[in-house]
């Protein structure tokens, strides 16, 4: 079976879809996803869809499911990489994405989740301090 | 036509190769890593093999090919993610890509470039001393 591969960089994870998802290798992929986030304690999860000519309602529900279930093990998803003709696609199909962020490319995605990162960490740090008045 | 993605990562090249490659994807990919390198100024590229279940000699040499073409170019390639059946396979074929240094996975791939550009730093710095005196 065919098997999307997770690569670890740093605290993130970087997924590059570059062939036909069917039913079980989408799900192989969430499941592996999951498990490696769990596993890597990562916080953030990057999905790089430029080599995707199509993407119909099937992939973007998958990504969609992918970044809810990442944003509940406490990593956010962003999707980089949308070719101009899917973007037009997705908007005139009515597919909005949900809960999916998108930047151009990986180094900006990368920006995004450092962002993030930062803003989390603060508000952890204002969390604790109201505890200790 | 399929073709691989070049993802850029700070000053990093990434490549995760997923498909199967014949002649014209492999000498596709060979062209977009040269113009990337040139056009990002990257100093290292980072090849994801942990898809591939058979490496021939094809892919092998295709391998030192963008590995001898990236060093021409100020670059340094790394392969990653090598399954163990693989390189089992690779030996037994007395294949030992030539001038490909290889990493367990992408972080680190990533501190050998990072260790290597520090080196090459120092190199520069001393030759640029010799010439003051």
């Amino acid at each position: 079976m065919d098997r999307v591969p997770v690569l670890k960089i740093g605290d993130i994870l970087l997924v590059s879809i570059q062939i036909d998802l069917d039913d079980q290798t989408a799900m192989q992929l969430q499941e592996d996803l999951s498990d490696r986030i769990v596993e890597t304690g990562a916080h953030g999860v990057v999905i790089d869809i430029s080599a995707l000519e199509i993407v119909d309602s099937f992939i973007g529900r998958m990504l969609s499911t992918i970044a809810a279930v990442s944003r509940v093990l406490d990593a956010e998803t962003v999707v980089v990489g949308m070719r101009p003709a899917v973007a037009i696609t997705l908007v005139e199909l009515g597919l909005s994405l949900n809960g999916v962020r998108t930047a151009l490319n990986v180094d900006k995605a990368l920006d995004i989740l450092a962002a993030s990162k930062q803003i989390h960490g603060v508000g952890v740090l204002t969390v604790a301090e109201d505890d200790g008045v």
